[in-house]
């Protein structure tokens, strides 16, 4: 089931011509076919989706057409579905339909197959790969239509060696877990931070750039039946360059404060920051081990519960509580953004950034709808071990 | 029961013949009599204080001896005899125990009735007023002995036009109204904060300190069965600068979000920052009204509740939860303090800035234990009309 894509191990010249040679389901007047998950309204993604096939008119002035090479399947896209997101989609009739549907997806990475003059004289190639800018453009799709500031291109020197899952999923996950250990305080090296749904994406994203940055974690799991699993990916995390792995349960019992001194010296290196993607007791629990004056912030919420605080933890321990969107940053520091998957690009080519266990889920021209909607009831509901990517074959 | 001061209407070469011609329990040797609210175990304020008699050797060196003009009962006080209070107090034997006991009260301003040559050098003088440099010092009492470091002379030009009780009650309360307005986010004039307690030291203070900086308030107090007292509350707290009152029904009322755009011109002047010390469900229907990344500080917690905190407050609308404790402030910027102080007595001098309600409590040498005790538990159990002050008779 795996894709080979060959992109990563060519020269930019390679890749045009490569580009040029495909394949293509083009009609007679240059329309270019292509085929999108899309929603007429919120509600369950099983419910809701529908497989829609369309056609593209040939770019001209500032539009360009975009083939998809890999879009993940983010929970924030399921949420965006369900109607609960604040991002919106754009619900369009300019895809063919009677009522205005939206596309599905908002993280991905697509190359450029054709582009209007003035796209050209912005510097944009046949053979580019380009992100999307902000939310909310539908990236669960073979191909689409989009204009200059809609897309951020990945410079050429950038794309060396990157693979199209590994470009497709470094706008959300990496980048969140690169700026909440940057932005909210300063870490030392030697110092630490705690995090929770370290098995995430954002998880082990943080966890090997804090290694790389010097900074010492300690890593929250849920506990598992199977203990077998469970010391399976303590090792798995800890190889990545976790300090310590413990699970909820060992957070919540009795010694933990006891324990966590042990591991930080005596507590004379300051758990200086938190990540939290869990919320409920848990959270909690783990904002306890912060040192005084630390910082906490929040991502996510798997838990579906608030995050509860009690006063003295405000008051007497002087601990911040911060929230991070990822979009609402890269729309306030577009440049920032681009510095920052550059960087986390450059550690990936230089074998410094593993990639996230990823499930692959095959999205040729010939896949039906059905099975697409399928894979991502599974991913929904858990049922995948990696992060589910939609891959891209070459139509 | 009002006891008159005259120190706010004489000028400072008076003021020194006043202290020097007071009738005094000094005996013999120089010795000085005082008398102290202690306890030697942390529990419920009438079970463990006690008034102890105690004498005070003659100063030298860097000692000063103090005779308290003005001690106010603050929460922090009777959280601190309970036990439950982050900043010990001092057990000692120093006072002529033979088991430690500590002094309860942390705020108060105390004139200097004797003092080393070492004071003398370092430009204290008899009759000087000071107030305590940090908590834990034991301010419910008669006299003490103190050093330099202890204190933080009040200046000469700082005390003209100010009473006892306005000075000892100015550290805490109107200190930290003034840094939680200005130290975690920029408010600009016309933009708004929004806090619980309005009734309280804070939050009077907060009001009129809003006010002069030209900050619009919306300001919740604590419903009462009796409309009467109700509206006359709602009116002194506008009189003293409030832009609007809402009692806790009201804004965990479905209406709020509404009324709350039509205070703010429609939402276009933003809500920037919210002061809890109330915590629980009214808390987290204040955060609601708050505009997207503002700032919510908490400094108490008077439903004993912790602050629940849903999840895309955090994340989608970015607000920032802090705590405040003054202590630690004072500790950490001893200079800010000084010139805090400084600009609300210069507004108090002005006219600027009116006095909470007290209810002075006065404390003469023949006052018994009882009696202070059970004013204590009195004001403990929220019996007392405006905040309890002790003001000491010319002893």
């Amino acid at each position: 089931m795996c894709l080979k894509f060959d992109h990563g191990d060519r020269t930019l010249h390679e890749e045009n011509t490569t580009v040029l040679s495909q394949r293509r389901y083009v009609s007679a007047y240059g329309y270019e076919q292509a085929k999108a998950l899309t929603f007429s309204n919120y509600g369950e993604p099983p419910s809701v989706l529908s497989l829609h096939s369309h056609s593209i008119s040939p770019p001209h002035n500032d539009l360009m057409t975009l083939r998809f090479l890999a879009s993940p399947i983010n929970p924030a896209d399921i949420n965006q579905i369900q109607g609960v997101y604040p991002s919106k989609p754009n619900f369009t009739t300019s895809l063919g339909t009677a009522d205005p549907i939206a596309v599905a997806g908002n993280e991905g990475v697509a190359e450029i197959i054709a582009l209007g003059d003035k796209v050209k004289s912005e510097g944009f190639k046949k053979g580019d790969w380009v992100f999307m800018k902000g939310p909310g453009f539908g990236t669960w799709r073979t191909h689409a239509s989009a204009t200059i500031d809609q897309v951020v291109k990945l410079d050429d020197e950038m794309r060396q060696g990157i693979s199209p899952i590994q470009a497709g999923t470094i706008s959300i996950n990496p980048c969140t877990a690169y700026r909440m250990l940057r932005d909210f305080t300063t870490l030392s090296e030697g110092e630490w931070f705690i995090q929770n749904g370290a098995n995430s994406g954002v998880g082990r994203a943080a966890i090997q750039l804090g290694k790389k940055w010097g900074y010492k974690s300690i890593n929250i799991i849920r506990g598992r039946d199977d203990k077998a699993a469970e010391d399976k990916l303590k090792k798995e995390l800890k190889e990545l360059g976790a300090d310590v792995v413990i699970t909820d349960t060992e957070l919540q019992s009795q010694g933990i404060e006891d324990m966590s001194k042990e591991w930080t010296n005596g507590g004379r290196e300051p758990i200086k920051l938190a990540l939290n993607c869990v919320n409920g007791k848990a959270a909690t629990a783990m904002a306890k081990l912060l040192s005084s004056s630390a910082h906490f912030v929040t991502y996510g919420a798997m838990s579906k519960q608030p995050l509860t605080i009690p006063a003295s933890m405000l008051i007497f321990k002087n601990i911040h509580f911060h929230g991070f969107w990822v979009s609402r940053w890269a729309e306030k520091h577009p440049d920032e953004k681009k510095t920052t998957v550059a960087d986390v690009l450059e550690m990936t080519r230089k074998g410094e950034f593993r990639d996230i266990p990823v499930d692959e889920i095959r999205w040729e021209w010939e896949t039906k709808g059905e099975e697409l909607i399928a894979k991502v009831k599974s991913t929904l509901e858990g049922y995948r071990e990696g992060k589910g990517v939609f891959v891209f074959g070459k139509t």
